[in-house]
């Protein structure tokens, strides 16, 4: 993957969201608050997965699909249906 | 999209499934078996939603990222994150 | 569960769109649309079930708890989390 | 929330999960394995989540239902409903 600066800050704004979530709890937050922050850090996730593969999609994927090499192009789009069966349940 | 057999024998089971979370309404089952049987619903159409996605690869994006235009291409490719970035959500 | 008409007007309103889907399907409709109307299909999902959700804890859990059987208040709180944690599933 | 040592256990675990997965964008890894583990992460914090729930049904809201304020008790099954809507969205 391309060493994605923009991923990259991204993540780490989570990490740091995770890590208030985390002093919440020392804290003894109201439970419901502490769900609702942990709901927030996923969707903020989802956002990043969906950026990655979109440019998974237009680097990887194109590269596979123009290549002359057929069990790679299966592989790669076998791949992309797997992540959004995953998506589906998390 | 193909008449895909497969997919239409599927959600015809599903509407099936469907229909019978609505008599169980009418006969007043108890709230969680029902949610229980919504969800169980929801998981098989993931499951559909992933198949057509992976004939859809397989066909109209391999077509589309071979193809001479670059605006079909990118058009494709951006289709694919939103769903993706839709069922993270659903 | 009490025969909620709410309920059944929007399940029935979920099977009418769940037809669409499979007439969309028979009629060859491009792939990211059918999925896009799964997608909304399982949104609506969603919807009824917080509902029944809502009218579960307004009624059957608030008996529960305020009753004198710590087994049935027991039982009737792990449901709860057991559709929480199925939700974040599906 | 009570101070919950496995909830903090756990919370920390995903923590470092986290950090394996900055780590992975900066060594350029595969897209599909950061994509991967962004939804390993999220599974676990799900799971979190339902832990929360469950300890939190089994406190708050049974003393706010047995208590005799009918606007708390509203208040936190609210929550509730509210919480599992929003899990069906992330």
């Amino acid at each position: 993957m391309e060493n994605d600066t923009n991923t990259l800050r991204r993540l780490k704004t989570i990490e740091g969201h995770l890590r208030g979530v985390i002093r919440m709890v020392e804290e003894d937050a109201y439970c419901i608050d502490v769900i609702r922050q942990i709901q927030a850090v996923e969707a903020a996730l989802n956002k990043v997965s969906s950026q990655i593969l979109e440019s998974h999609l237009n680097s990887c994927v194109i590269t596979a699909i123009k290549g002359d090499d057929p069990k790679e192009r299966e592989r790669v789009l076998k791949e992309i249906t797997e992540v959004f069966e995953m998506s589906t349940k998390v």
